[in-house]
């Protein structure tokens, strides 16, 4: 089993494992169900990390991760849109049951001011919170509408706050007592053709790093004392990945076996690094209408969820 | 002393302080400083509410209210904009201290997408925040740069979290236990003429409401633990009260009677609520540019209090 | 027939008639129709000056004016909205014929940067435009798909420009030459009841001022040589009609004479108008919301007018 | 003297010039002058175009292209920032002569909606325009505030507007008749160092294509029969650029010839364009920030060479 290789970035739990080989690759502690969802080239993939022995090969936590690929989410077919956040809805029910009776905190992450990483605050917009009505009007208010208790809160980065995401949540958390917090933030690709394309849910929350061991930044139940849903769209891939991939693509035409392609890609990541195509991303042109379809698409399946 | 027109909806102290009469009435347990301020036109009035006398007959909480008029605060002129932030740095020293030496949390309320609500989310946006570069770098490097610990939040508005403003700023000070909260919000004026260029700074927070009892929604050091800080300027007049100060000219001019004009206005006032002009506002046509402007001054006041 | 008050600005025809008193008063060369419409609530009405008599009267130009008036076009029912939308759409087909065939001009009047006057900007930025398509793809293209040959341009307003919409407009079309015209804007009215709930559609294009006589800034066919429709949505009330207005009700109430009463508004007009109130606009506090959800339904409108 | 590399797209004519190797090498009927600019890293460089030999070699019409580099300009320094605005206003008065005397028209291209491409519409929001003004009150009223004559637009893109940049301009220029245009526009560069680190300014205007031949998209003298100055930054690079670079280190790192090293990155660039990574591009993380910064400081030496 080579080794992934560590500098090409990606939140993709469905990515990660395309690293090992095909489908057929066995990797000890790791399942891969792969389904047709609805609407057109819809595909659903199921990653299961089941044990230690898969989250070390995968370098992510134990848990589920379901990968919703829609070529057309980036598109602004309305119909499209709207089968996608159908899907979503079904997936998001499938696992954690029915939300209309949950108490549920929605935490958009990630930068207002920066297109790329506002997938958070903008689903954020969109959302029909209820604790508010919930508290003034009762309990039998919420059970006439058949309403889950909702509320959110777009939390900022650091750079802006001077806080840590998990503290702004965990503080929130301390005061409203929700049952389940759905966290959605912007993720990084490896590939360009999943950009704006695929929408990963998981229940291991947010890992940033390598996802085990460093707990710091964390937002899972261990850290928040909470059930932590995550969902992400890939929106940027890093400069270096392409650079890399482009290379990977080249070498192997030019018949460089294996072990010379990946001693020649570590080599030109690290002088990338030096350079100033660290942090980079590369983003399509469009990304401002993107982000703008693709969060919408996002708070219509959880007010679909959370209401009616 | 005739009762103040209940409303005549203010969150001016100066404003309510006016419905009194001429500076030299005397209110027992109120006292009215005037002073002139840095800059061309800037005035600076201090209406200090000593005890629970002075806190009845103004209908606000005992403590400290400083008002800076300055009518090029709506204006693009920016020398004047720098004097009026020296004078809100300066100002705000007085009431507080030297705020390098203090770990700080600005919480900007109001609505970021409702233009005139949006004061406290634009003034958090430019703030230079520190508290993450402290942890990362340690006291020797806040000791260099002397720097205060600052963090920020946009709390965003009940309608959009389901949660109020108290709950989530109680929840962060409970993680970030900062020493002092400053917080940002949108007022409404009586006069048009204070939209857009009057500073309200005020020791006691902000208090929904009369003031005085409802301590439900109170952002005050009662309810946060925390002392508290307000920086507010009126961007809106409820449109009643424009209909009602016209009326009160006109029946003067007319040569009614005080009481005469008081049962006209509230028969006036009455009427109006069971119209459409209820949650109507006023607001100046460029209120968009404006509200830029003046966000980035009471931005600025602050990083200079903050840093240097 | 009483003179209507000049002060009480208002940019719809059917509020001028209604200064006139009921529907079965009459005026000479004016014409009134009221509809059912379809949508819950929706009412069309029709104003028809059908000569230089009712032109003066009314203070308007000869031409049709068709008032949508929908309570909900403000709200954020999506069904509601796409009802309004149809309605629209049938209005203006009835007015231009079949806009397939056309080839049309859109010119989103308005400062896109000031929320109520941003009508126009925002109804362009959501067309969808076809004219560099069939300059590329041919006449083949554009009958197989059934397509208006559709442009569009946000103008600007003087003050960012320097320029009169008028100038623009006459340059766009002397290079692409239109055959028809269709500009947007916001309106004041009269009553806060029709602010952001009712659409003008007019055949007589924009006549800023009176509207009779002064042609420097009117966009009409006289002036820039094409047939011009405007759709208009009133975003603003005057604050001064609001104080005229409740002014208005009150010395009727105390019984006062309408000449009285017109004396006294006059007199109030005055000084409001040396006061600071000139120049104040009177909106909901949703108004962000609103013109997000209204210049959608307009779009949606002309879109489904020029394709399918 | 070797072929330029096409595929490397780029709209700086330094980096062009660079393509042909160090700055001694000659290259018929091209000059190019550096020079040391006011502010900290500032440098000027100068290539200017004599003929028709150096524009065939360049790919780029004759005319001069001057640069200016700052690494500060995306920063949010604003002493820097001020003297980057000195600098580029001191170069425009070089090129264009005193422009207080001058009619202008200062058009903003580019998509308002796609961050990296929203330059020219983000510097013509903060110009003071004067041509209304100077219709107003006068002549007299320019001379005694020393002031240009000033108009500007934002013109718009082709998807957004269905017309081309050039159509609407030559409308505009038709009724308005100003002695110069400005235009604004956001380029692509070779380099990712350039990127919002460089101002371009030519009295060539725009030439999409390779700028010599294709006139129907041109914005210049020959197409819009008046003088065109065009000052651009980059802020984007082609992804395909950003891989063929780094491949190209690596190729010359690993001793392939030159000749080699062509053919290989030809091959490479074939292949990409059939991918995905056409239409992709590279920007920085904080794209958005940089865009508000970089305007403002053009907009700025603009009015700075304006008025006063």
């Amino acid at each position: 089993m080579r080794e992934q290789v560590q500098s090409a970035r990606t939140d993709l739990a469905l990515e990660v494992r395309e690293t090992f080989g095909e489908d057929d690759v066995e990797i000890r502690g790791v399942v891969l169900e792969r389904d047709k969802g609805k609407g057109k080239g819809v595909e659903i993939s199921r990653v299961i990390i089941q044990d230690e022995s898969g989250a070390r090969a995968m370098g992510k936590p134990i848990g589920t991760y379901i990968t919703i690929e829609a070529p057309g989410l980036k598109e602004s077919d309305e119909s499209f849109q709207e089968s996608i956040s159908v899907e979503l809805a079904k997936q998001l029910k499938k696992l954690c049951g029915n939300l209309r009776e949950k108490q549920v905190l929605v935490a958009g992450l990630g930068n207002r001011a920066a297109t790329p990483d506002a997938l958070g605050p903008l689903v954020v917009d969109n959302l029909f919170v209820t604790r508010h009505l919930i508290r003034e009007f009762g309990p039998e208010f919420r059970r006439k509408h058949r309403l889950a208790d909702v509320s959110a809160a777009a939390i900022g980065v650091m750079g802006q706050t001077g806080m840590e995401s998990g503290e702004i949540l965990k503080g929130i958390i301390s005061q409203t007592k929700p049952e389940l917090v759905i966290v959605i933030d912007a993720l990084a690709a490896r590939s360009v053709e999943r950009l704006n394309t695929t929408i990963q849910i998981t229940d291991t929350g947010i890992c940033p790093g390598s996802g085990i061991g460093n707990n710091r930044q964390a937002l899972n139940k261990e850290s928040l004392g909470t059930q932590v849903i995550a969902i992400g769209v890939p929106t940027v891939v890093d400069a270096a990945t392409i650079v890399g991939d482009s290379l990977e693509r080249f070498l192997k035409m030019q018949g460089f076996s294996a072990e010379e392609t990946q001693r020649f890609l570590a080599e030109v990541y690290r002088k990338n690094q030096e350079e100033s195509i660290a942090n980079l991303f590369v983003t399509p042109g469009n990304i401002d209408e993107a982000m703008k379809q693709i969060s919408y698409t996002i708070s219509e399946a959880l007010n679909d969820c959370f209401a009616g």
